[in-house]
């Protein structure tokens, strides 16, 4: 059941967040003390005019109190129990037709990561634009808000498709421990699919690009290179909004999770599955934008998976919770107390009831 | 029925090839005459050791005469019949594992086009570096041989998966007549569709990669840029062994030609057909490798097209001709005579019957 939040409750919750300083020149790097790195993915927080805009589909007792607040008090309470190293949101951070300001929206939406002290890092998703800004706008305000380590897009590269196609290097434990290291030990490839074909011939939604794939082949094969591939460093997760149409390859009977409505992936595939696969690094890849599928599936070694619909603005299943999704890389600790490589990579959701439920825990991969 | 050829009868042909003298710095061009450009396809020669070697799948009367010499003749025969301004070979040009030595294998192979004093270009199919020669080499002999228009890889392009990806430009009609261009009104794309993976958890063929797309996309942008996409100008035409996975979307209900036995893609889909309608400027698609296939099927716009098994030593149906592609590209005719943008592309099968038997006419694209 979805909370009832009061602006005071917001702001009070808000006291509570974790803090990290952090800067831009800050490196990501796994936690000294337990070795792991914690990601929060929000998908689809579809976020308005704030306490003004009512919720979807929430059981009719809800509807009354129910409005972007409580997008926002779920995103404070997720970030108070699972203590993110990483905060990730797929796309649809905003709802443009909804939104009066867009500046104002955005800045409203990633409150609770900015006050958090958290690095947190953004996409697009297809309604991120359906307001007064572009795509290159939206994203270019996403990359100037405090604490975001998201970017317009890679430097370097003259031709590329979209706004937001970038990557982070997490690093090993902080230097002055046992294992120091400077090279990247799990790889985060951030990618903008899209909004809607342009393409005449073509319906329905975006997808990634040639451009992006060839960017992403690149990235990864110089990050293998530098991590010389030794077993569980230069391990990689992708994070966009559009699911992938292989998503399509799965039924109730082979994935952890729910798929309770069709995966709404560009009508045409345009490779960039087969782009992962044969780099081979990543092995994990989350989206959103389908609410009420939060599942996630193998195939061929790489699992995809559904954040799960996080937002009270966006379409959703009344009595169903909205849910956020934690990954949790894991060093494995050698003999001597140092620590190594990654161990595993774990995933869990959460929902948003009174309990803050943790569900369908699962291993992405493990050496 | 298939001829049987003797060594003399492959000479005495060879002498009656058209005779059109070729320079590397040559531009391809449309026929001041007739204001069209035809185009062979080979798809499949499978050549090997040439007199020395049998055909697969004839009949039996045939079996005890038939030779590589077969797939001469028929060769020489289509390049009379057809009077080609460019002959593309396909790939698996030659059959690896059967060839005793692989440069005279490709010398012979390609001999008809080569002493037809006609420009010819080809790519790479999986066999053919099956023998002592890797893809780089064979492909580096083929671009070294006489009238060949084939290129290694694109210059000035770092980074491009395979050998042989490359574009060709046809310009109007010479210089000197009504009208004079220098844009290139045809664009032909040529690709390295790969041979096998490399992927362990994808099995079968190899795929066109990001690289390669990339590449392909940067060039027809900056051709459509030249062109002003005109009406007419700027069409495009893509060569290459292994046929997209889209090729599966056909059944005999909406092909011309006919389909005779499964489609042998990648058993991933590397997104090339989705880069190519985005494109736009690619109206048909012509790749070889499934032998007793050799339909052409409409999707999005785009023919996807097989040339149809041209060699004797390639896997094949007895008594279903070996048969080959011509493409056949039209100006339109001004009121003044002088000739304009492309009008048509049609393109028909001729059969290595006695009578060359055409069949399967139908246009590819019209203005």
């Amino acid at each position: 059941m979805a909370r009832l939040p009061s602006i005071i409750t917001v702001f009070l919750l808000s006291l509570f967040s974790i803090s990290i300083p952090v800067n831009r020149t800050q490196q990501l790097r796994f936690n000294k003390k337990t070795g792991e790195f914690r990601i929060l993915q929000v998908a689809d927080m579809h976020y308005a005019d704030g306490s003004k805009t009512p919720c979807e589909n929430v059981l009719p007792q809800q509807l009354p109190h129910c409005s972007d607040l409580n997008t926002t008090l779920f995103l404070h309470r997720m970030i108070h129990a699972d203590k993110p190293d990483l905060i990730v949101f797929t796309g649809d951070n905003i709802y443009g037709p909804d939104t009066t300001d867009p500046v104002a929206s955005m800045n409203a939406a990633f409150a609770p990561a900015v006050s958090s002290n958290i690095p947190w890092a953004a996409v697009l998703g297809n309604h991120d634009q359906e307001s007064t800004l572009s795509r290159e706008h939206v994203m270019r305000h996403i990359v100037g808000m405090k604490h975001s380590f998201s970017q317009l897009n890679p430097p370097g590269v003259d031709v590329i498709d979209g706004f937001g196609n970038y990557n982070l290097e997490v690093h090993g434990v902080d230097k002055g421990s046992n294992h120091e290291s400077n090279e990247s030990v799990l790889n985060l490839y951030f990618l903008d699919s899209g909004d809607y074909s342009t393409v005449p011939s073509i319906p329905g939604y975006g997808w990634i690009k040639p451009s992006q794939q060839f960017w992403f082949q690149q990235t990864s094969s110089k990050l293998r290179e530098k991590s010389k591939a030794a077993p569980g460093v230069g391990i990689g997760l992708a994070y966009f909004h559009i699911p992938l149409p292989e998503y399509s390859g799965f039924d109730a009977s082979n994935v952890t999770g729910v798929k309770q409505e069709g995966i709404s992936s560009a009508s045409i595939n345009s490779g960039f599955f087969s782009a992962l696969v044969e780099s081979g690094d990543v092995k994990g890849v989350f989206t959103g934008h389908d609410h009420i599928n939060d599942f996630c599936g193998e195939m061929m070694g790489v699992k995809l998976c559904y954040g799960g619909g996080f937002g009270y603005h966006a379409y959703g299943k009344a009595g169903w919770s909205r849910r956020g999704r934690v990954v949790v890389a894991s060093l494995e600790k050698k003999l001597d107390g140092s620590w190594g490589a990654v161990k595993s990579i774990e995933t869990y959701k959460r929902l948003d009831d009174d309990n803050l439920t943790v569900i369908d825990k699962q291993v992405v991969w493990s050496s």
